[in-house]
């Protein structure tokens, strides 16, 4: 065995000594070396394994900083005499009942709809919402603002405003009022991790468990598992062509809703003003907050974008949700909250215990990307693609499967759901495997809806298309299988 | 005002149609077009405002779209009847006395110590932990890793493994058996946005309200607080210069353990194996689960790094910590566990509903760093830097400031503790602030102790000084600075 010298810098142990120090530390636990009997001295220990005589004084003096054995002055070395374990008191039995287990809040988890599997390899068409093309991703433009924040000079490295990236939420506050019309302070806005992370802590801060969350229904199962795992009590609230039907809400008394008005998730109904005013006066009279969604708002292929219920009055009471993911990437984890002012700081405490803040490098791309118009470019850009990907779906499933297809929600977003007019819902599942199986990713819409037979969920087999990820190649292919299976 | 045309990409109207359309709308709120009147023809309108008329065009089709007019065959748009908000039924009094509120964590996060506010400017010397010197990053190599991250090719952009970027993960496992002789398969092993949300995760899953959370005492405050503001029961239990006084466990029943038995946070003790054994002994007997956060292990400056408890038999219900904070940057939110493989899948279901994901350029990014070595050798050269920067502080405060300090900790870390020998704890903020005054940013001992006046804490002023952000003339001249201010 080479020797293997310690190069002083305090690094770990190179591996000859690391095995004898390894080796050591086994045999003094099983014994071999007895608790309070003295080591073979280096010299010897170095002659017997045919090493350095420093390689085992490495290892000795890493199994004396850890207290394996000690020295003292002029006496060799020993193993540490150690404390029998066995002669911890016995606690009384009654307290060591608390088997190890997960929380209340764990336990929820576990018992929460399992997402299916997800296996995109040898698809010919994968439909899944929610993903984008690679090529729609503006990369240079990327980059170059990713190197701008790298090479950015700082004074030191340290933990950010738990709110998020000053600058980004300069350029947000902008954006949201040319885009949105959404007046507001800095403050007031929190960058997230996602939606996702925006729903979590909005959870958190006003839901405890026990009370009421008001949830169209069907909705995005992602959020309703978050009000489920906080033990609130869902009220999935039917939606239509025109978004939640507000006119149910005046029995309900919930502390929070989630909505999604500008483009209903996922039946794609867009909420006129009447029910906006409905929807904001139960929730100031039975004191609740709203959560208004807004995460497509900016494809819409026909008008223009619809102003959110934060700016109709609902300034005080309603958390609006805006994120990346869709315009973007969803692999960035960027969103963004616009708080109620009174709630603010809760929010930024919230944050700050949670995970200290978002990371700063996306943070500042994406404000340099927003600042320069790029982002608003970009946005135009996509969405004419995915208006033209939507319009070479419709065409394909009208021309390969005609009447057999009632199609929802085509006129916005990056999805429709197609129900099929002479199939069951309860042949879902087992269309999804054959179209696998006919390598089309193919997703149901049953879980969307807080239970499958609610009487309001048309009682025919439907999927949720999403088109945003594929060329129109894969969509004509796609939808000539999915012929094939549904046909 | 000049015509804007609609550019037929369905992009917001432009600002004159835009301030038409809100003038409008509020003329509409106000009744001064009335609920189910006329409006003016589009012809009339334009002609009144001397704009073009399809600018007034673009601003009706939006109010149509959002439902505030509404337009019949043959009949002239008319404002819609909508039904007044006063004739939704008066809910019984006793449901409307839920007004707004935050819930109970929102609560408890309210009443939490605040820290205070951090003003950096005009400092000659910034003391504070966990800072690090933006010299030391090592950005061409970050550069290059993210940008072959931002290049590379991918199929789509969708949502990632919960449990974080698959390289990553491997990259770490052989690290952290290389490093710190754990092994661990890669399902335990969770990407999580920097080790604050680590923390956050384990109390979610592991600890209802009323439990009891055992800390060391004094301790990091941050983590402190994540135990308090889910509603446990903090148990501070003593540190010494040995970490942890287990001796003092064996009456205490708790559902977790939170330590830092690698180097004691603040007071730097080293956990011995006898120590640690009855940690894990007591343990198991309670049914506990124990974090191990190993948040600097990299930095010791005189012997290798300790063998962590998750490797001394407690792979069934240790959850170790790790993070790359404090060895690239705290703004990047990197953090990583390795958890029990029986909890694998309940922290990624977790994780999943938290935030879905961390950031994947980071995460690929650093993976690349690992991989190559680069990692480790930038680890080794911050090592020195920082063993510079420790020697230049323990010899400018012997120097300076003598026998009036007690310097604790120093052997290791990216910190020391200073006693001051003849000033009182109480003194702590006075001395702060005259810090401040004399361009000096000084941080209190206290906040890291459950209780002020602990009988176990000594009474006299403490400051954590980091230095890792420094260069050794800021330290000279800080602590120049601070011998006037403790003089």
């Amino acid at each position: 065995m080479e020797d293997q010298s310690e190069d002083g810098t305090g690094q770990a142990p190179r591996l000859g000594a690391r095995r004898i120090y390894e080796e050591l530390k086994a045999q003094i636990a099983n014994g071999i070396y007895a608790s309070g009997s003295p080591m073979p001295s280096t010299r010897l220990l170095a002659a017997e394994l045919g090493v350095a005589r420093s390689t085992v004084t490495i290892a000795y003096e890493q199994l004396l900083s850890e207290g394996f054995i000690e020295s003292r002055q002029g006496a060799r070395t020993r193993v540490t005499m150690l404390r029998p374990v066995e002669s911890l008191p016995e606690r009384a039995a009654s307290t060591a009942t608390t088997g190890r287990r997960l929380s209340a809040y764990g336990e929820r988890l576990q018992v929460l709809p399992r997402s299916p599997q997800h296996n995109p390899s040898k698809l010919i068409a994968d439909f899944r919402y929610g993903d984008l093309a690679a090529s729609d991703f503006p990369t240079l433009l990327w980059k170059r603002a990713v190197d701008d924040t790298v090479r950015r000079r700082r004074e030191r490295l340290a933990y950010d405003d738990p709110r998020g990236s000053l600058v980004l939420r300069t350029v947000l506050q902008a954006y949201l009022w040319r885009a949105r019309g959404i007046r507001c302070e800095l403050d007031q806005i929190i960058i997230v991790n996602g939606s996702q992370q925006g729903l979590d802590i909005c959870t958190r801060l006003l839901v405890d468990p026990g009370d009421a969350v008001v949830v169209e229904d069907p909705c995005y199962a992602m959020a309703r598992n978050v009000f489920t795992a906080a033990g609130a009590t869902v009220a999935p609230i039917p939606a239509d062509h025109e978004g939640l039907k507000t006119s149910l809400l005046h029995a309900i008394d919930a502390r929070l809703a989630f909505v999604t008005p500008s483009h209903q998730f996922p039946l794609g109904g867009v909420m006129p003003i009447g029910r906006r005013n409905e929807l904001l006066a139960w929730s100031q009279k039975c004191g609740a907050y709203v959560i208004e969604d807004d995460y497509d708002g900016e494809y819409r292929y026909d008008i223009a974008p619809i102003p959110p219920l934060q700016t109709l009055g609902g300034a005080d009471n309603v958390i609006y949700l805006g994120t990346l993911s869709k315009t973007l990437s969803p692999t960035l984890r960027i969103g963004y909250m616009v708080v109620p002012q009174e709630l603010g700081d809760a929010f930024a405490a919230a944050k700050r215990l949670t995970d200290r803040h978002s990371p700063q490098l996306e943070q500042e791309a994406a404000a340099a990307l927003i600042t320069t118009g790029a982002y608003e470019r970009h946005i135009r850009r996509t969405r004419r693609r995915n208006a033209a990907r939507r319009a070479t779906l419709l065409a394909a499933l009208r021309t390969k499967l005609g009447d057999h297809l009632t199609i929802v929600g085509a006129d916005a977003g990056l999805h429709v759901i197609v129900w099929c007019n002479a199939i069951s819902a309860g042949e879902e599942n087992q269309l999804i495997e054959r179209a696998r199986r006919a390598g089309i990713g193919l997703y149901p819409v049953t879980p969307t809806y807080a239970a499958a037979d609610a009487p309001h969920r048309p009682n025919r087999a439907g999927f949720i298309i999403g088109y945003a990820s594929l060329d129109e190649h894969q969509i004509e292919r796609g939808v000539d299988a999915l012929a094939r299976v549904l046909l």
